[in-house]
């Protein structure tokens, strides 16, 4: 694509991002404070929110941008001519939503067929939003705007690494999470997509998960990449069919992290 | 304290809050985009912020509150005559903080001997800022402002539960947490301060943790019980000394918590 191209393709998922923080606003922190009330009574916010948001980002689409096939969290998949495909997840991170924590977001990339070349990670409430691809790599906050840029951490012991779960998505995947972390000086958990935009951002080394779609990781994979870091899977292939997931901040960091994640339990407990 | 003390006390708790933000925002996320100046090394930009925050709020007790007595985290003890304590923590959730993460608070909370009167969490990045005491339990952020009600989830099944580190404190504080958290619905990590706050909200309903500082969580009990909570020690006696916290929505959920946390682990193993 041109840059003009980039530059339409942008506003194009700008306008979507609006659009899915409109849809799924009210509908966040939404029950608390209305439990008792009856008319609530088989209302699931984050369904809802999720439906809402997908369905104003396709509405988009289908007046912008036509001819684009588009891969969607919640209504699948629309087949397209153009060669381009519009990877959407419009709530990645359900249970930090239902647990009224700002670390869920809106999703979206655009691929094609090499894989995402753009992407775009929005938290709602907060008023946070992070893209990369075409150039360009950057973030709009309460703070303002700046580039994003990943840290130049070079070695496990100075590294920073976020995972979701502690159990990751198996047992095994839970081990080879320890391995790494193990080594690492700070591990934290709980941020949903937030930890690939904090990783992006230059705030945290690694990102490590498992069990995830596609339109879980193309956004993230574009911004981290864009900002100068590195997404594969946990054998140093393309990630962005889904499965397992390892960002990093530098090419020695992915390098330690994804030998200890190979590395079988007994040569870890003999270690 | 009469209304009009409490109205007197909560214009000097925002005040502190307010210059609190101001002194630790630009700290905040200030390396990761500045890592290769060589002019920032040895800058921490947490314990920058913690005590710049800290000196904040204490010139303005100097002011406002000569009488009153001070415990904060920084700075420790300055004694008073008033009877009144201010309990200040400047930025509770450092290794949040040094993640990026918007899941650390200021802390400040107003104790008379009997403990927590008033108390006052505030996220300076996403703006968001949840009291109460006196009467009032209410929070402001980006959606406006709404008052704080705890829901009224009666069982653990229903349950969403935090704490921030899996491993909680020691060893068998980690097994202790994990004996309620497997009887959960849906169990997070990684919230800090931010947690209790989402108790007050009506967000969640558990949060359990160990190993806290009387700055940790007499903020948090003040804002938890105003909003309809219950806050104690894990052997039900009062938190705010510090030590253990469990944080619940209701009784009947503060009561099976309890429950699990003291029962050993030959018992849960043979349950």
């Amino acid at each position: 694509m041109t840059p003009d191209d980039f530059d339409t393709m942008r506003d194009v998922a700008h306008a979507m991002a609006d659009a899915a923080r409109g849809a799924i606003l009210p509908h966040f922190r939404a029950t608390g404070l209305t439990a008792d009330n009856k008319d609530d009574a088989g209302y699931d916010p984050v369904t809802v929110a999720d439906r809402a948001a997908e369905e104003a980002m396709r509405a988009i689409l289908a007046d912008a941008r036509p001819d684009d096939a588009i891969l969607g969290e919640e209504f699948g998949t629309r087949d397209g001519t153009s060669g381009l495909t519009w990877v959407l997840d419009p709530i990645d991170g359900t249970r930090g939503f239902v647990s009224g924590t700002p670390t869920w977001g809106v999703l979206i990339a655009l691929a094609d067929a090499t894989g995402p070349v753009y992407g775009l990670i929005d938290q709602p409430y907060i008023g946070e939003r992070f893209e990369g691809g075409g150039g360009i790599a950057r973030m709009a906050g309460p703070m303002g705007a700046r580039a994003l840029r990943t840290r130049d951490t070079a070695t496990l012991a100075d590294a920073t690494i976020f995972t979701t779960f502690p159990e990751v998505d198996t047992p095994a995947d839970a081990a080879a999470f320890a391995r790494v972390a193990d080594r690492c000086r700070l591990t934290r958990y709980g941020m949903d997509c937030y930890a690939y935009a904090l990783l992006a951002a230059g705030q945290v080394d690694l990102v490590i998960e498992a069990g995830l779609a596609a339109y879980d990781i193309q956004a993230p994979i574009a911004v981290i990449e864009a900002a100068g870091g590195i997404v594969t899977d946990w054998q140093g292939r393309p990630a962005h069919a889904g499965g397992t997931a390892l960002a990093a901040a530098t090419p020695d960091l992915h390098a330690a992290a994804m030998e200890l994640l190979n590395r079988g339990e007994a040569a870890h407990q003999g270690g």
